[in-house]
């Protein structure tokens, strides 16, 4: 279905959801024609038909949201959702404890993408927000996710360039391959200052029951020696978020030694 | 944008988005095709199509689910994630100390929506998941939402049919126009056994800083008398949250005496 100019109907439909971002979360349609490029009377038709099946809602003063039904219909099937659940409990727990950020990253292209985010108000700088990115290079979550991640992809971003966030982000391929060669020695990211020189980001992965690393868990904390002591608190969680994630009732036997769910400590 | 057959490319689209449930959330092209009419050709050049904008993803053995992307821009500028974020805090208080299930519900449409759920393992029977649905009548949380909601809806739901899932759900106007005048008068819905015999639901009103109602916050407990002791806890929760939606630095001098922000107590 290509419009006269060959642009696919979807494309542009696109286009308009992409205009709206955290800041920007309510537009007129005479800004979503200038964001996207599309002529107003192609987004003022694009716009009525997304509001008519519920992608996109209009307030009283006529602006222009991300409708409900949309998020619906992205969140019911979401193949992470099972994912996330596991994961909250765990995250609330260490939310708890550590107080500041706690979140949970996948990859997603050439980013980390965050599913979930607790915080509390007053808590360290983060930029991280619920549905937001961050660069695999710079971020705790992103470093621990490359590190296991595919080899195409590593290479790919090795290769750079890396933008630099603070004097202390990996910007060079030799820096980004000792930061990763860390990572999976020790089994954690442990990032101090990199995105922003106030804040310490420290990850652990969480693994799948084939042992595939699936997600990040992350806490992020203000930059002080002291941060090491919360370490084993986001291993331990991250671990116990791999062994949720085992099918209930898997037996320990079917399991490969140095799996999650080996059996070799109390299944969570 | 019309096909053949005079619809529109996005009312397709969103035909096969709807083919995808939390129970199915995997599905091969002829699967989807079967589940929207559309010819299995139709079905594989827009899924493709949406494959290849992140809207749909594709497994290692060709079934096809949800993409993070779609789920990316839905809830990155989404207007409820602010409640959401609001909420939480108060709905993991709540869940530490009652346990079972925790939940946030918006109005759409004609139903309750639920943004968020906080559950433990063994906890009793819930209809509800996250972005998943409940009809207003039956649920603590749709009977809050419809006592506060606008008029014309009410007078719609009154007319019926009501669905009868227990022997104690409202199925007739006249019993539900009784069980809303309760839900206003004493200013929380307390529901026994109405969506399952062995489940009580408990719901208080979530106001904005205009004191309009927006949300239910409610829990899900076993079907027993002492579950009355859970009332004040879900009311003062929802009160905190109230208080929280209230914009910080708001002088309690410009609210209105009896709103949540009127300064007569201690904002949360």
């Amino acid at each position: 279905m290509r419009t006269e100019n060959g642009e696919s109907v979807l494309a542009r439909i696109v286009r308009i959801f992409e205009a709206f971002t955290p800041e920007e979360s309510a537009l007129t349609v005479s800004a979503i024609s200038r964001r996207t490029g599309l002529h107003v009377a192609t987004a003022s038709r694009l716009v009525a038909e997304l509001v008519s099946c519920g992608f996109l809602t209009r307030d009283a003063d006529r602006r222009v949201r991300i409708g409900m039904r949309m998020w619906e219909l992205a969140t019911r099937a979401l193949p992470t959702l099972s994912l996330r659940n596991a994961a909250m409990p765990f995250m609330a727990g260490v939310h708890d404890v550590v107080g500041q950020h706690v979140q949970l990253g996948v990859l997603e292209g050439s980013e980390v993408l965050f599913l979930e985010r607790l915080s509390v108000p007053g808590a360290v700088i983060n930029y991280t927000s619920i549905a937001g990115r961050l660069p695999l290079h710079a971020s705790s979550s992103g470093l621990v996710l490359l590190a296991h991640g595919p080899a195409d992809l590593r290479e790919q971003v090795l290769k750079g360039p890396l933008k630099r966030y603070t004097s202390h982000t990996p910007v060079t391929g030799a820096q980004l391959r000792a930061v990763l060669a860390e990572v999976r020695r020790q089994g954690y990211a442990y990032c101090s200052g990199f995105v922003h020189q106030d804040a310490l980001g420290i990850a652990a992965p969480v693994r799948d029951a084939r042992g595939d690393v699936v997600a990040a868990l992350a806490v992020i904390v203000p930059n002080e020696p002291r941060a090491a002591a919360v370490v084993p608190v986001v291993r331990s969680a991250a671990r116990g978020v791999s062994r949720a994630l085992c099918a209930p009732g898997t037996p320990a036997l079917y399991a490969e030694p140095g799996d999650p769910c080996d059996g070799s400590a109390t299944a969570v």
